[in-house]
């Protein structure tokens, strides 16, 4: 994800605060207080300027939506978008999630998004992508059983590496799709998918653990 | 795999029966008699033409490879490939692998490849993709244990579902490689192989049971 510089950030941020939770630690151990309404909680790590989440709030008015990102200077545009609108089920939290446990309690999450997470290329950082053991030994414990992982990505490294990882984990596999728009579906998308799926292939994998 | 008439079939198979069995009951149960040495058995299903074990039986001398191809007019072009030189490490046999405790010894195989088989897209034929559950069970009685599936194509739906198929049996996947040939590595192809490279991505998985 680029990152720009962003003008008067912190105003912006203020500007958005019904939907952009600054500070992270306000919601530790709360985050279903957010909501109106007790419906399943849908997270996406990751969430960028926020496009994906905001398509699926719209049309899924009984689904709770959590968006985390780890720079403020992306997620304010998800701000900006929003403020034409008011999707009471979908937050938005600046969070730089190395320990989900930290911020989720145990079963709390119905449903997972990774979409076009940073590939992390070299061995050394293995532990930093999204679908390496570190991290899915923590979905576990935040996930309710049952609950599904979606995961995007153009990059064939990580998309090979994310099939083995989970395949040994082990966890089960629902659905692959190697080339996900091939089929001219309505797919939500996320901003990054926009640019790049006519470049290349978008590879889909659903799993659960077992 | 195309099928074209083949005129004097009878004659060229004769010619080549120090290479190919076309009666598969003289080996039932004892394929390793066929070998002047107790190496390890390499198996390809659907060989095709030949041209993959061919290459692999010429650089490793220690290594029995025994090719099945369910149709003699196919297979008698590996015979005529042959004829002009001795590899006393590979056997081809006619034979439809439909039931294959019925030519193998239990654990007698100690690596299986898969290459380019037939998709069957018909959720109907799913029993007949050499991926299926049905065949998987027989690999895990043929099959030494530790022993390598190496599995090959370059259809997108069959892929995809070997890889559900293969994970939910359960098995442990060891490598994938979602465009095998983009490395330029020296990589040895079938003749099905050398024809699709060009034309878009050939999906590769390595795999053993459990």
């Amino acid at each position: 994800m680029r990152r720009r510089g962003v003008k008067n950030l912190q105003e912006k941020l203020d500007n958005a605060k019904e939907n952009i939770i600054t500070d992270s630690s306000l919601i530790k151990g709360k985050v279903k207080t957010l909501y109106d309404f007790d419906n399943p909680l849908y997270v996406e790590i990751g969430c960028g300027k926020g496009d994906f989440l905001i398509e699926h709030a719209k049309r899924n008015p009984n689904i709770n939506y959590l968006g985390i990102e780890k720079f403020s200077a992306v997620i304010v545009r998800a701000g900006e978008k929003l403020n034409n609108e008011h999707l009471p089920n979908l937050f938005f939290v600046v969070y730089d999630a190395t320990n989900l446990l930290d911020l989720f309690n145990k079963g709390e999450i119905d449903h997972l998004f990774l979409n076009f997470s940073d590939p992390w290329p070299k061995a050394r950082h293995e532990k930093r992508r999204l679908t390496s053991v570190n991290f899915l030994k923590q979905y576990e414990q935040v996930l309710k059983k049952e609950a599904t992982i979606e995961f995007k990505t153009d990059n064939i490294d990580l998309f090979e590496y994310s099939l083995t990882s989970i395949n040994n984990y082990p966890m089960e596999i629902l659905k692959v799709n190697l080339n996900l728009h091939r089929s001219g579906e309505d797919i939500i998308t996320s901003e990054y998918e926009k640019k790049f799926m006519d470049k290349g292939p978008i590879y889909y994998l659903e799993s659960r653990f077992k």
